[in-house]
């Protein structure tokens, strides 16, 4: 990992002229076999590098760089960016800050990366994006908070996020429970948000969100074209990386303030509003691979979502997965 | 620490004839002047190591070790208990069980020591317990519940104790919320559960246990040795810490499983009735140093403590500190 981000710091480091397999192996004190092995697996993971090892490899698409200092310069928070580490290539970034906050990061600081070899997803699951045209970050925070409360900040998440998009790009993503991002049926972006407390107290909270920004459609892996979108697909032009991180690093930061500091009224409100999920046909599959239909109604104070079954019943879903259908509700 | 523990374990497999200093200089490949040294600190902590460099080590108070293979014996659970890992002395064994459940020991794998060098106690406080005497064990367990519900294992855990004390020592402890144990206004013993989770997903639980088993006043440190006590000097005989720990095991599995399977309130039930606390008056002390006086009239369907204050308003206590007081609550 430490050498697939050496690589590609090298090559962001010389973005006009090539860098020779030779001088690459020298500097990072590898193979030139070795150096192009990496460069191999990089490209797979969707960095567009071009040349060999006799003419020199260099990183292409290079005018959509993430800059933490560039990050920083837009940056319009009080805690959340003024910390950030940056990797090139990491195995998850969310696994990378529960390691910084359980060494004692601090609040605020974030990790942020342009590839993961091992991304996750919510409920176990992979999360797959081709390097160079994703957001992927994690944000630690450290909530006064009961852990019942603190995971409405998954919520509060998704809300942070559907926010950051339109003020950058306009785009109207709907948020489907508890917290993925989607224009029309294809998700654009999807939250982890994972913590660590004593049952009484949050020690800390890790909120990573993985967003597909600037990517066409082939650019994705087949099993996911059909279902997957980008903000650039959407929007019809490339968007800043580092506008739109400073843009969601200040969004999830009101966000957070606003459910430490007046509850988890506001939040669910806003998250209604931006799910308009009320009225949808809802299947939900439980966690013990039970499955609910029903009409969505809203959300609980906990931040479960109501159903209401086709004999009345009003159902709540605190876990699991959520697809919204087209059929109403029939008997289970 | 693990100096530490290979120099218990060489004494502990020589129980009749001391092991001289040069003897175990060389097994563990270590200097003399190291060994004493590691000596005079195990002696601190509480173990008692009788003789010198010179004579020999030898360990002494031998009748009640803690031996895996003997609880194993005794073990009637179906996961609690069946691999356990014992290390004389550690720094945590809630530390330890957390990076093993990271690393994907199965559901009821449980670590022992006999003493800790960094041990923890609710509410980033430390908890302090004279080696040889005490029972610490911690135990991973991976509910398949939602956050929400996962944190009533602390109470599960807190009947388990009261439980497994009152079978093997038929003193009958109460429980202080959430979850310490108390014979008259001493302490017995104290919880620590952790936990990693998504928002809506227990990764694991950690569960640890920490009890004051055979030890006599003196053997407290001077600024506990008012508000501690331990089981020998209660039931005022040497209690088997091997059996103790298989019905701790026992009782932990039951009431995990009970609250898995039939939901809050069995545990719930079993807390209050444990507790005693219905009519008790209570000082609370909350996570945002605010306090809240008042009677207690039982738990919340979530684990929060419900008390009445002076003015008959019903108040929610779901984290921070719990006194009891004598005094009748007084207007805030």
């Amino acid at each position: 990992m430490k050498t697939d981000d050496l690589i590609i710091k090298t090559l962001r480091e010389n973005p006009s002229k090539p860098v020779s397999g030779e001088l690459m192996a020298h500097r990072i004190g590898i193979s030139r076999a070795a150096v192009w092995k990496r460069i191999s697996r990089l490209r797979e993971l969707g960095f567009n590098i071009e040349g060999g090892a006799s003419k020199g490899y260099i990183l292409c698409g290079i005018e959509d760089l993430i800059r933490p200092e560039l990050i920083g310069k837009k940056l319009e928070t009080r805690f959340v960016g003024k910390t950030i580490i940056y990797r090139s290539v990491t195995g998850s970034t969310n696994l990378d800050a529960l390691d910084l906050a359980a060494k004692g990061a601090s609040e605020g600081t974030c990790v942020i990366s342009d590839a993961q070899t091992a991304g996750r997803g919510r409920l176990g699951r992979s999360w797959v994006a081709p390097a160079g045209g994703s957001i992927l970050t994690s944000v630690i925070l450290r909530p006064k908070l009961s852990p019942q409360t603190a995971t409405l900040l998954t919520l509060a998440a998704g809300v942070a996020a559907a926010r950051a998009i339109h003020h950058v790009t306009d785009l109207k993503p709907w948020i489907k429970w508890p917290n993925d991002l989607f224009v029309g049926n294809r998700k654009l972006a999807g939250i982890l948000t994972e913590m660590h407390a004593e049952m009484d107290r949050v020690h800390f909270v890790v909120v990573g969100i993985g967003m597909n920004v600037n990517m066409d459609r082939k650019s994705f892996p087949s099993e996911i074209r059909k279902i997957a979108t980008s903000l650039s697909i959407e929007a019809r032009r490339t968007v800043s990386r580092n506008q739109l991180i400073a843009t969601l690093y200040h969004e999830l930061e009101a966000a957070y303030v606003r459910l430490v500091e007046h509850g988890a009224k506001p939040i669910i409100a806003q998250w209604e509003e931006l799910a308009k999920i009320r009225g949808k046909h809802i299947r939900a599959s439980l966690v013990n691979d039970r499955k609910v239909y029903g009409t969505a109604i809203g959300l609980d104070s906990d931040g479960a979502l109501l159903i209401e079954d086709r004999n009345g019943k009003i159902r709540k879903i605190t876990a699991g997965d959520v697809e919204v259908t087209n059929e109403p509700p029939e008997k289970e």
